[in-house]
């Protein structure tokens, strides 16, 4: 219903801004998003609770189940004062039963509360959200195989934070290139960026598509596809492994054999590792990061990566909602 | 529990009361929450947040699914400062399941908070919740075809707002007189004031039963059935349009005779509407307005008829717990 | 992942501990956990909200539905100030259904907050998360046949509370004495004193274990089984009575014969009771308490006994979160 000329872009202005897609954001906007960043992390931590988001409603529509997801949004609206209307179950949609369009219903719940964050199985769902809303910001939290921005932003800044850039940077991504896609969104950010050469550890048939491997390429990323640990690069500033995602395959027989195929283990890290990589992973995993490197301080995934993305939330938020600039 | 010997009557003091049905209200009890209702708006638009319900905590109990009226009693109690908690699932209900009564179930939960809201598919369910209740009131958030008193009072506000009465009215209604349970629930509020007229335009097997429709009568409102939108007066000062509800209907083929037969469009507002009456629906809508009127200022029914029910919730909470007079 | 060498000993000093079971607390514990409870009751009570856990987020995961546990501890962390983040449903841990190990669940939500609240169907779930989280103390809200300590310690206070004392208690436990989690909870805790004696009401079939039974004599408890009411004690303290579980026979018929083979009434209590007892029951009830006592003096198990299950929360996440001492 808005008037929204620019593409979504942010330009500079987060305030009163829909979050769909990583497009709209500019090297110029992710550092600005990510200087607000460390102070999230005092307010998250400091004993004496934030006010920022206080009297503010944010309500979150999640038509499919995430948990994870649901609970970084919950956790970043309520470490700054603000409140959450939670609606969870897509059979709760009585309105929806009897016909509703999600025009209507993003209508209504805009009604209720200063932004909506949205979870949807299906790609394109967040753009229509925000079509439809009259006057709340609409936040994209995940939509099929779509866009899950945040998650992306969440990948970026673990970067940024490590490294101090993100240009100049030397990464090794392993797992299920072909169908990731928080590999592909990561991929994408980085392109906004100069000179970074990324390593592609997957099994023959987990590789990018050769679509999308031209497309990032023009982009500006170098990439390199390789299939043993072996031709791992020793200066690596991040390995991002992924689960190899069993609902891809149609035969299980073709999934048991790949599905264990690059697994992180200390005599991996020793042999072809560094001291000062991080290794990160978009999680849940299920056996392709063994357990003892999970105390190594390198070992990111289950710590600062997971609270960067809480963090990341919060500032998020505060700019949309005017309350950081 | 409590001794009820008022019929539940308001008589101009809400603290403490239950709210179960429209009928505990006289013209002054409505009057007197209409008159705190634009506060509310100010509280809710404020940027400062209210502490008008600080401390308080309400259960709000749903035995079955309804998300907008979920949303919009959390949004109400949160905008305020009080807190909620939500137990959603009757299959949540582990207790109920092992044969626990509902008398013994509000017992347990008035324990917990200050107010309970009850959303249950059989009718009379709130009033026996309210019996049971050594405590703490209970609020009827719909129970199956009974009643839906904050739905009602919402869409009495509406009309009183845009028109500052609520006698010497024009009306039409719309779409499925016979089973609309909004409908029925407004013309009994409109029968409180006096020299009221209603057209009602349905297809003859929607229209109201005649038992209904003599008990209106009696009770002093004037009531015209119309088949043709040609019957509708020039000067009505509210529309108000339903959805055929297709789960009433036995045969598919009956609902899909009847389902499109009153449909409003821009052609049919500018024939026989007129420049200052509000459009009304209580939603969800499944056709009957086309989204082409969306925009159209007179298009309550996604805008301020759905805030209206947030205020008014608002201020039958304060009211009810203490915080206002 | 902590260093817990001495078996999670509460030891005086409550903050930081995880709750998990009964075995933890000494009478020294017990006493200091109780000498907090009534001011938790004066700040549910008081008109001004309490701010002692503002700030604080604690996330309630329930892989298995429990209305009134999760309502009670929601609304004594609301009571304090504090917020939640509620995950609810086994089906919505989509990490956990593509194989993600409770361990790695646990070490994602605890990023997200200050203490975690886990119910699970398992027993040693709750021991397993603790051992799982790096940095936030957890509490075990039920583990199926394991334990529910927060229960025990609520029914354990109940009598305190009234007797101000928990040595030399005279008290009778009457329903399913074999299965019933919360009687074998409350007889551990009274272990822990010197010089009780308890009744066991049961028909033969629903006798403690021969186990259980020489457990409990040798760590001091005097236990008498009887089978009928008029082995009833005069001067018994406290009844305890419980629901004979119907999900624990193989055979319907079996159940019906045993179910209402001992009813509280007006007259048992009069013919066997006394003046000053108090009658408790840890809910649902089916039948074993007839309604009429509802509003007998002595019944607290919809009143205080519900009521302090709400104020040892309250006390018990204060203490753990370093906000009492």
């Amino acid at each position: 219903m808005r008037q929204k000329d620019d593409g979504y872009k942010i330009n500079g202005s987060f305030k009163g801004k829909d979050i769909i897609s990583l497009d709209q954001f500019s090297t110029k906007d992710l550092l600005l998003l990510f200087s607000h960043v460390s102070r999230m992390k005092d307010l998250a931590q400091k004993s004496k609770p934030s006010a920022l988001l206080a009297g503010k409603i944010v309500t979150l529509i999640f038509y499919e189940p995430s948990s994870r997801t649901f609970g970084s949004f919950s956790s970043a609206i309520k470490r700054l004062g603000g409140q959450t209307v939670a609606i969870l179950d897509p059979q709760h949609f009585s309105s929806v039963s009897k016909g509703e369009t999600l025009e209507d219903t993003i209508r209504v719940f805009e009604a209720y509360s200063d932004a909506i964050v949205i979870r949807h199985p299906i790609a394109g769902t967040s753009k229509a959200a925000a079509e439809a809303a009259f006057f709340v910001p609409i936040i994209n939290a995940g939509d099929g195989i779509g866009e899950h921005p945040t998650q992306a932003l969440q990948d970026l800044y673990t970067i940024y934070k490590k490294c101090n850039r993100l240009d100049n940077l030397m990464g090794v991504m392993a797992g299920d290139i072909l169908n990731g896609r928080t590999i592909h969104s990561l991929l994408r950010g980085l392109c906004l960026f100069k000179k970074n050469t990324i390593y592609l550890l997957s099994p023959k048939q987990l590789r990018l598509s050769r679509a999308d491997f031209l497309r990032f390429l023009k982009q500006g990323i170098r990439l390199i596809e390789i299939e043993s640990e072996k031709n791992i690069p020793k200066n690596a500033h991040f390995w991002y492994w992924t689960r190899v995602q069993k609902e891809r395959f149609e035969r299980l027989s073709d999934y048991e054999k790949v599905k264990n195929r690059f697994v992180v283990t200390k005599k991996l890290l020793e042999n072809f590792g560094n001291t000062h990589l991080i290794l990160m992973h978009p999680l849940p995993r299920v056996g392709e990061i063994h357990p003892e490197i999970d105390i190594d301080e390198r070992a990111v995934y289950l710590r600062s990566q997971i609270r960067n993305g809480l963090y990341i939330r919060m500032a998020l938020l505060a700019l949309i909602l005017g309350k950081l600039t």
